[in-house]
């Protein structure tokens, strides 16, 4: 009998863990649109494109964002559209260099949110050297949009020598992350249900270009990069494993996890595995290259908690094995939908 | 006393009109936008921007799409987010080569739905030659989207010779309509309202880079391009006059408008001229040119109504002058927001 992770669901329509980055959410893509634009770039199934045009490799990346509520402790939807467009470029081993953004507006909407917004993404930009260059702006009826939605899209120029994809994974292969994950996705939720969790949960939110070029020119033979956002931790180790057909072994007790969050994690019955991340991300690099690569990551502010927590096996399933502190070891499981919904 | 063609309103929150393509977007996006991320793409205001990646010149442009019904006669949601993608990049002079899809889907929304949309935007990137290489899906609660929003952003390649620009805009140009006026507009208003006009009107919506190369692969000339969506003929002949600061002269009776599409309008109270397009474009090119452009443009289907409809004048005010049949003039005028909303 197969495992049922899913919940029984009317497949007719589209659900809100659709769009969670589990099961589900893979299950779409693969069902409506790989079949229909199957091509080499989009089988990737990476965040980004990598694309040549006149001898130049280019990155390309898409998303929308459509977060709820639009401010949030740590940042907003703005600073989020910025980062995380930014971050999927980086993830692909490129310099991100241009923006475009499409604002769909709610009638309504005050002028003032939208201003503070803007000011957000100018800061973001800034700080993450990139420039807006293209833009759109549409306004749906009253009660036909939640205020505020964007997409941003993002170029960036392929500074990586080799490919950085889950093919390029290889036995042996340390698996570092920049800091402890769950906070984005309980920050968010602290602010939404009105909770107020002891010490204050900030969200992660930070542009990732940075720490992953010092990588690259320091020499560190980057095989594969993925940031943590929606699925959290534990779905990008298993969209990893999958993608290089290959497993990981994950010591649990070596990844990084805040107090405030654990608690509120345990509060709320959530894996903070399981919790979205925006200025998270996964490494994997050859053991030998992980702890210059540590070395480095730790000296951007937003990577001090760099640290190595599990390797690639020489096993071809794809699965991905936690280890507690005990030493049992039990399969990840991706789940259906994302436990906390709207998170970006 | 200054003219006052805007409605009194309250400033302090967004209007429907904010995304009509009219004298309010331009102030949203003067106020809010550009003197945020000001710099020498965006300030060209332009449909897309054109980039320079190692000696490779790119053209990048955004949309989203927020039409309303998703399906009308001639097209849907898909195939306009295609269509509208790939020309502002001809409108760049540049080969559309690739695109980005952002889906926003309402809790809800027919799965059924999603299909046919996506098989729509199948048919309509392989009839445009361009690859959709990367997307991204999202998901809000019921009530918090109509339906289903969708962003396309696009890359091409620039293979105009010098830039297509408002600029280089020169006294005695041509100015060039590739077919009659107001169909989309009509269309989708049609479909909205329940009416049902006489022969029936169709959407011209059609992808328009293959005609804009053929012109640019033939030697013309191209001074400046631009598709007429939002705002319609009479918007897009107003954003060329005041970015070239040249003034222009339209001869009304020569700008092809269907006996469907005047009697609707006529019926409803618009100026087909307002109407927004989505496969209509305007070219000014070199007088001499002039026939040549449009034998070349007539060989395309979408196109094959191509037509001139006036020339740029010698006079740096930048107004637009419409001469009737009757030889009296009359300055155009930008509508506050679109007659139609939410039509793209």
């Amino acid at each position: 009998m197969p495992d049922c992770p899913v919940p029984l669901t009317d497949e007719t329509r589209i659900l809100l863990a659709h769009g969670g980055g589990g099961t589900l959410m893979h299950r779409l893509i693969e069902s409506v649109f790989l079949p229909r634009f199957a091509n080499a770039r989009l089988d990737e199934r990476h965040d980004g494109a990598v694309l040549e045009a006149g001898g130049v490799k280019l990155a390309f990346t898409t998303d929308s964002y459509v977060v709820r509520p639009l401010f949030f402790p740590g940042g907003d939807i703005g600073k989020l559209a910025v980062h995380g467009t930014v971050n999927d470029l980086a993830m692909c081993g490129a310099r991100p260099l241009w923006l475009s953004a499409g604002f769909i507006l709610e009638e309504g909407l005050p002028r003032e949110t939208l201003e503070r917004v803007a000011d957000s993404m100018r800061d973001a930009c800034r700080a993450a050297g990139v420039e807006l260059v293209t833009g759109d702006t549409k306004v749906v009826d009253r009660g036909k949009a939640d205020g505020l939605f964007i997409n941003t899209s993002g170029i960036g120029l392929v500074e990586a020598p080799a490919p950085v994809a889950p093919r390029s994974m290889r036995p042996g292969d340390a698996v570092l992350v920049n800091g402890d994950v769950g906070r984005h996705g309980m920050a968010v939720m602290s602010v939404r249900e009105g909770l107020s969790f002891e010490g204050g949960i900030v969200s992660d939110t930070a542009p990732l270009a940075a720490v992953v070029l010092d990588l690259l020119a320091a020499g560190v033979e980057v095989h594969c990069l993925r940031d943590a956002t929606r699925g959290g931790l534990a779905g990008v180790l298993l969209e990893l494993a999958a993608g290089a057909k290959r497993s990981l072994l994950i010591e649990e007790p070596c990844v990084p996890v805040d107090e405030a969050v654990r608690g509120a994690c345990e509060l709320l019955g959530l894996d903070p595995l399981q919790v979205a991340n925006e200025g998270r991300f996964v490494a994997v690099v050859p053991d030998q290259d992980a702890e210059r690569a540590l070395a480095i990551m730790r000296r951007h502010p937003e990577s001090a908690g760099a640290r190595r927590i599990g390797r690639v096996l020489d096993d071809a399933r794809g699965v991905v094995t936690l280890k507690s502190a005990l030493g049992v070891g039990r399969l990840l499981d991706l789940p259906a939908g994302d436990p906390l919904p709207r998170i970006c």
